[in-house]
Formats: C-alpha cells, sequence, structure tokens
C-alpha cells in the first residue's frame, strides 16, 4: 500500500464540512478563513530518525531542515510565514544537540519571521513534528488543482543535486569530497521558496514543492487539476554537481530525485513575463520545462520531441 | 532537567513579535488572529508507543486518545474544536490496526464536528502527533495566567482513576477485573470536557487540563498568575473505583495521578451560581476544592484546616 492510498483509504472519509474550513486534505496545505480577508495555510511534517535523517545527524542543520520542509509547504501555496508549533521527541536531554538544533531552527524562523508559539516534548525514539502556519490573502493560493490545459510549466532553481547526495552516502556512485558538501548542503539545508511562492501570487495557476521527485509531485497537480503534460528532459536545470555525471543519472536524478524542494509550477502564457519578473524579484532562477495539455498522463521528449521511455518511481514512505 | 526546564532553556527564546500571533508559548493553546473578532486556538500534543501507551494498546481506543487529549487543550482554553491534523508514525502498514485507529479517531472528531485537514504519513517508530483548532471570541479564553486572589478552584468530574489503572498495570495494587475495566476506561478513553470549557467562557478566570496531575498543573496556573493556593484535601473528588483505596493511596492519586484530562480552573466568588449553572447545563459533576490567594505556594489542608505534608511530585517525561 503507498502512502497515498493509505491516507485515501483510512483518513480521506466523508467528514461534514467546516464552515471556516476552507481546503482540506490534498494539498500542500488546508486553509482556513482568517482576519480580514485572509485565510491561514496549515500544513504538517514528521521527520524521523532514520528516515528523513540519519542517526546522529548534524543537529543545528536538522533544526533548519525540520522548520524549511514545512516552510516549502508554505512557499507551495504562495503563503507568507507567520509561526509554527514543534512537537519532539527525544531519546534522551543531550544539552549540546538542544542547544545546536534550536539555534538552526529559529535561524531560520527568524530569517522568515515565523513565531514558535507552542508544542511538546517527550522522551522517545527522535521524531520532530512541526506545524507551520502561513498568511495568504483569500483566493490567492496556489492550489495543485488550478493548472489548466496552455499552461506553462516552471522549474525553480536546479534539480537532483540532493539526490546526488544520498547516493553517494549509500556508495551507489562516488563524489569528490567538495561535490559531495556542496550537494549535501542542498540535501541537508534546502532553501524554502517563500519569496518566489509570494511573487507568484495571481500569477501562477497550481503549485507543488519538490520533496519525493519532480515526476511523481508533478502528477498530484495533473490528478487534482484533471490535466496531463509535456515535459522537455533536455529543458530540466540540473544541479551543479549533477550537471558533471551521466547523461542517465542526470535524467533520473532530476526526474525522480526528491529533497530538492523546489517550485514545480504552473502559469499561463501570457503570464510568461510576469513569471521571469517574479523569478527576478524573488532572486529565483526560473526554467520553463514543459506545458500543461488536457490528454491525461505526463509525456518526457528530448529535444527533438521524440517520446522517452522513462520508469522512474518517485520516494515513497511505505514503499521503499 | 525537567520538560519545563528543557522548553525554557532552548526553546523560549526572545523572538520577533509576530502581528496576528495573541498568545504564545506557555498555556494549553497559542491564541492567533481569527476571522471577523474571533481567535484560532492552537495545541499540538504527540503520544509515542511505549510512554504515553504500551506497545501494543487497543487502536480504537488510540484513536480516540490521541485526539482526546489534544481536545483536552482547547477545552481548558474554552474553545470550540474546528479542525485538527493528524501526523503519524508508523512501524508497518497492518490494515486492521489502521482500521480502527481511524474509527476511533473520527468518531471522536464528528462528536465535536471537528475536520481532519491536513497531516503527514512516514514509516518510523509509532508516533502520533495531533494539532488541534478551535474558535473563540476574542478576549474570552481561559487563560493560566488569569487566576486572582479570592477566586475558588474548582475541578470537574472525579480525579485518581486513570492513575489507578496505571499502578494495577504495574502491579502496585490490585483491582478487581471490573474496578480495572472501569479504571482502565478513563485512562483510555479520556472525555474531553469541551461543553463544560465553552460554558464557562466569561464565568472563570483561570483554567488548566489535568493531564500530569492536580499539583502540578494547578501550579502552572499560580506561577503565571503570580499567587498561591490553599486546597481542601477532603473535598476532592475521588474517582469511583479510587474511592474504594485507603486514604493515602487517595490523596496521592487525586492530588499527582495524570491521565484524568478533567478541567482544574478557578471563578470568582460572585460567579459560584454562574459556575454551577455552567456545570449543569454542560452536564458535568462540579466541586469546590479551595481558593486562590496571594501568599505563593500551594498549601493542602484537611477538613479541620490542618496542613497537610505532602510530597508528590507531578509526571515528568524527562525526569521518570
Amino acid at each position: 500500500m503507498s502512502e497515498f492510498e493509505l491516507i485515501q483509504r483510512y483518513f480521506s472519509k466523508r467528514q461534514s464540512p467546516v464552515a471556516c474550513v476552507a481546503l482540506g486534505i490534498g494539498d500542500d496545505c488546508a486553509l482556513m478563513a482568517a482576519k480580514g480577508g485572509t485565510q491561514v495555510a496549515i500544513s504538517t511534517d514528521m521527520l524521523v530518525e532514520g528516515r528523513h535523517f540519519f542517526a546522529g545527524a548534524d543537529a543545528r542543520m536538522l533544526g533548519h531542515k525540520s522548520l524549511a520542509v514545512n516552510l516549502s509547504d508554505l512557499a507551495a501555496m504562495g503563503a507568507t510565514p507567520r509561526a509554527f508549533t514543534l512537537a519532539l521527541a527525544l531519546p534522551h536531554v543531550q544539552p549540546v544537540w538542544l542547544n545546536d538544533f534550536s539555534e538552526g531552527l529559529f535561524e531560520l524562523a527568524s530569517q522568515h519571521g515565523c513565531q514558535l508559539i507552542g508544542g511538546d516534548t517527550t522522551k522517545g525514539p527522535l521524531n520532530i513534528c512541526i506545524t507551520v502556519f502561513g498568511e495568504i490573502p483569500e483566493g490567492q493560493a496556489l492550489r495543485r488543482d488550478a493548472a489548466q490545459p496552455g499552461d506553462d510549466i516552471w522549474v525553480s532553481g536546479t534539480l537532483g543535486d540532493a539526490r546526488l547526495a544520498l547516493a553517494c552516502y549509500s556508495d551507489q556512485l562516488i563524489l569528490s569530497r567538495q561535490d559531495l558538501q556542496l550537494s549535501a548542503a542542498r540535501l541537508h539545508t534546502p532553501t524554502p521558496r517563500i519569496a518566489l511562492g509570494t511573487a507568484l501570487r495571481q500569477i501562477a495557476h497550481a503549485a507543488i514543492d519538490i520533496s519525493d521527485g519532480l515526476i511523481g509531485d508533478l502528477a498530484h497537480i495533473l490528478a487534482l487539476s484533471k490535466v496531463g503534460a509535456t515535459l522537455w528532459c533536455d529543458a530540466l536545470p540540473f544541479g551543479e554537481i549533477l550537471a558533471k555525471q551521466n547523461r542517465a543519472t542526470q535524467y533520473e536524478f532530476a526526474l525522480s530525485g526528491g529533497d530538492d524542494y523546489e517550485l514545480c509550477f504552473t502559469a499561463p502564457r501570457a503570464h510568461r513575463s510576469a513569471v521571469l519578473e517574479a523569478g527576478k524579484r524573488s532572486k529565483t532562477h526560473l526554467t520553463r520545462i514543459g506545458y500543461i495539455e488536457s490528454q491525461p498522463g505526463c509525456r518526457i521528449v528530448d529535444a527533438s520531441n521524440k517520446l522517452q521511455n522513462f520508469a522512474f518511481k518517485s520516494f515513497d514512505h511505505f514503499q521503499s
């Protein structure tokens, strides 16, 4: 059973709608009515030792990443971070670890004006669960179900370097010390694309953050928007270190490597210059990588428009 | 280091205040500005296998309890439940377990009109982290810092039966099968006092839910309100099963046993009949157990006003 099926089967029961809930399960964030024509975007992510990070992982980077992956969900909705809660299970109290973890956490939080407002601490196998709250004007959230045929598909920054570090850690390939350092930085201290997300309000249609791999994450947009896509594999922005690898690795890691926390979004052709302007304003490199069409499914073509046959699976917690 | 000290030391840094945050760390819930003169009360609780519940615990009851302990935090603020998120780490996918867990969860959720709006699922040691959202008119939250000298101290329902079940499980004492069944129900399927909490708006001053033990939880009210208290140990409402135990056990479990999830609250003398009316409306038995005074500390006296010398500690995750 995949994570998606598990949620569908056990946690997507028909519930009586609650008036103040504008959007429930299924997007990067839920949306609830907030003050004066705004909505609060809410997302929760749980990080488990040995699963999302290695035992003995650097505590400062872990503090950063725990919040970053949550902020990334706010970015994918176009929301401005406001606050978060932290629930933390710790096997034992280690002052040095706690000091470093909280420093990494608060450093990123203060960069985004995001206040820790509550939480819970308990003894247990190391587990970090953060819930974030962001603000967005009503009706301006970038939802997964809003892509339309004819939309361009864009991606921010570069793809695949985080996955490259993972491959090196698991002896799938060898990287120079410097290359590992650079790609590991992508893996351990991702940059949530908050400035881009907010700049894309009323410009982009649909958006998602790439945590499980481009194809798999884009598939959520396609399914909820009831559309399909064509992607140009030779247009993909390979990470700086990934660019040094062979073509097969480049395609695989850029298309299905997770942990990049870049944004994949769609926007109407007519907004092409507005999109580029939003990229400039938010100092974020953007690449147009394909387009939305009404035919379901995702087709990947090369520069000569020849259909490619990739069979990459995106990451699933319950199938790996 | 206690849980309280840990939070104080590492997670109570000075943060730049965020406009929409009305109340941050330190109460049962945080408060954020919401639509049309309301606030949203937010609380998060993490339940760890082997810590908050036994390995192999009944999944249906666990689904109930996971949400109940969070709803109890809303009750302690006087908030009306609206929505929640669920983050769940599972060692493996067991359909029967998931079915039972989600049934217990949704049964309680629908009783309170509380909608599951999002979450996260991952592989890992069993860990359940719920964040709840409740609504309350601005300025009406029952805060821990609002007790005033002269206030009556009240407690809902009865105390100590949940602790009694725990004592039986750990062979501290023996209960008949039927008594264990009744006290275990208090432990495994607590009733969040939502109806009482909302009925106490504008009547009570301060409130807290009793999860770690009456004395320890009341101490949070006393510290934040900068007041003290006198409690009448012979007025305590012992649980039905606890009432059959010896006096020493009764005092200990009623004063320091956790997991009851009753409300302890303070209200001005002048509201005594309004409090009793709120109890009646919410069908909740209420007992007056002492009073707030300006002298710091908590004094426990018997029926003849003689000071008792109890040295019970409330539960702390990092000291037990």
